[in-house]
């Protein structure tokens, strides 16, 4: 008997046929014996319906009550499914965010979990009770809700999962697990049977988009064994995130290949090269709430330099504006030019550390298909490159197949 | 300055432009130094939204979890009219039922309330803000959500003017007033601009359904000046339901003339009559959920009696058959006889306890038109007959006209 949190995204509930799919499925782990907690999102589309709804009403809705707002959409859903498991005969009970006592931080729209109530739970799995959890949602000290942000459903699965010290975090998706790279691009794409949480986290944040992030940092904090399933499909293994590199087997070079072309580059040229530059030039753009991603500043000749970023694709023309008459000036640079038709794509992998020419291999496999590489930066488990836009898909695949990932042969 | 309730229903807050004419209001009250807490109802037609869902997956739901979901439904309606009103630049906020403590007991859709804390609002109010409470709904002792039943916001609002000591508990309707008959029928109809709370609760009963009967009954125990509006009109005073008679004016004799067409009558023809026989009748017709209005026996000859009754129109044929196949054999019956065309119409006013004349008046109107009374029934301040429905509106007509109603001058 294992205790399980299984997490269903809105997609898995988008109706009210498919909430009855999900409890079909639980009722199976269930009559198992497992003990189980299911965390539940919004029906797809609800929390778009009610977000439009406020906007009608506050160009920019106030956090709190924006919460208080789409909070139910989790709220029908938990009703729902615990109606249907009741259809099937299961004691099934729904507690919102609130109900069940998850405390958060007050920052609306994006609160952080600081606890979680475990008695109100522990009682009611003993009862036999299946618990439907609203996800995405709690409640901060003087009891106005909050909501954890896009997403947040994941984290919520994650933190009752640490809380409860459950078996496994189950992640139910559209997807049966993670990919070498998008299948789309490269039908040979192979899933993959675990991934470490390091590699899931350079995936997240590369535009893998299965998992949020934040969620898997949170699982990584308190070693949550989270694992990543298709809510459509009955059998599979989908993939386990695990938290340390297998020492027994060899581990392949190289998991998987990341890519993102919602990107846009910017070069600060001629800059002088002198401490505190590059705070004078992200420190304006961090104040306008633009989120930057590699930063690439080279070493500098003649008392200059030219400072590079990458940010979203729709931040890019109000970046640029920033720049040129704010800090173009205030610092002296030559120029700022920069251009929104470009992709990052990344090559992720633990094994990395341990083998040395990754970086190289990479770069001559582009080479060889004639694709010039714009900027590069690097970590410990990960080589990223910039290209030009329409090369992103033939760098996918070539890079796909260099690196052996059709043949993985996963531990 | 005064301290307000008001409650706008589902059709006050039937859009987003309705929201916004409803903040326009409070607004307008706020302006004028008042103290405003606001109770809404969901938008109109969400209500039902839900519970189609909730059917979806359950024919019978789960009482409990059909809360969890049709509560979503003013959750919305509080934040977003806090939102109609921050854009107005009022300080406002939303609480949920269970936010604001409204204890109630645990009978899931059709709880009733216990108790209100009001330290949380008290201190809200002093610092100057709007509350915008929702309606219809609370949480047991458990903290599992509950709600009221249908026009539950009614009771909400004077539940909160009882527990806060309010001025006023006013409750904005898509009707301007309470009126001495329906307007559709007899276009002389009278707003009134009071009505008593005894005139109210048969009004009520009999079907004018503008207010909650239980809102009524609860105003009335502690004595909450009620107040009925139009949300849709600028001016007008509405109709102030009071809880005294007014001892300094004369008071008109007929407040006004209700009707329901909802009916049905049953006779058991020919029982024995001895103790007791009411309950044999009754008691099985109350087993089977089936709401009783107006009961009459009349003296017995030769130790038989006729015992006739009015239920729902809807529980006619479910009701006439349990009288024929349970009932009838086992008291000895010789007959049951029935007939879903009829109408009740009813003549009420506070004032027929000092005025005699009233039931034998309405008795000659009825028959100058040739309109047979089927069964009578008399209360201290009203009487009520059934005629075949085809002579209602007649009635109406003609007792409206026959008691002054049209020039009644109002205190």
């Amino acid at each position: 008997m294992a205790f399980y949190i299984q997490k269903y995204g809105g997609t898995s509930v988008g109706s009210t046929e498919r909430i009855k799919n999900v409890a079909r499925r639980v009722a199976k782990f269930h009559s198992q014996g497992h003990q189980i907690i299911v965390v539940v999102s919004a029906m797809s589309g609800e929390t778009n319906r009610l977000i439009s709804l406020a906007n009608e009403v506050q160009a920019n809705p106030d956090p709190r009550e924006l919460d208080v707002m789409i909070s139910t959409g989790e709220q029908v859903s938990i009703a729902l499914l615990s109606m249907a498991l009741m259809e099937l005969n299961i004691k099934a009970k729904s507690y919102t965010g609130a109900q069940v006592s998850i405390l958060t931080d007050s920052a609306h729209t994006k609160a952080r979990i600081l606890n979680i109530d475990e008695d109100k739970i522990r009682k009611d799995l003993q009862d036999g009770y299946v618990l439907v959890v609203a996800g995405f949602q709690g409640a901060d000290k003087t009891g106005s809700i909050t909501t954890l942000g896009r997403g947040g459903s994941d984290t919520t699965g994650v933190a009752l999962a640490a809380a409860l010290k459950a078996d496994e975090c189950q992640i139910y998706t559209d997807v049966d697990g993670i990919y070498t790279t998008d299948p789309r691009i490269v039908p040979e794409a192979r899933r993959l049977k675990t991934v470490t949480f390091e590699e899931m986290l350079e995936m997240a944040s590369l535009g893998s988009k299965i998992l949020q992030l934040r969620a898997v940092e949170f699982a990584g904090k308190y070693k949550v064994k989270l694992r990543v399933l298709s809510s459509f499909e009955d059998e599979g293994e989908g993939t386990l995130i695990t938290y340390e590199e297998n020492k027994d087997m060899e581990q392949p070079v190289i998991s998987g290949i990341a890519f993102n072309r919602d990107e846009a580059k910017i070069t600060v040229s001629g800059v002088p090269d002198h401490p505190g530059i590059a705070y004078q030039i992200l420190g304006p753009v961090a104040d306008a709430n633009v989120d930057v991603d590699m930063i690439i500043q080279n070493v500098g000749h003649d008392g200059l330099t030219d400072f590079s970023f990458t940010v979203h694709r729709r931040d890019f023309s109000g970046t640029m504006e920033i720049l040129k008459n704010k800090i173009q000036p205030h610092v002296g640079a030559r120029d700022v030019i920069g251009g929104d038709r470009i992709a990052k794509v990344s090559v992720v992998g633990v094994g990395m550390r341990s083998h040395a020419g990754i970086a190289s291999k990479m770069f001559r496999v582009l080479a060889e298909e004639g694709i010039n590489i714009q900027m590069i930066a690097t970590s410990e488990i990960k080589v990223s490159v910039v290209v030009d836009e329409k090369y992103m898909e033939l760098a996918v695949r070539v890079l796909h197949k260099a690196f052996d990932l059709e043949q993985v042969v996963q531990n």
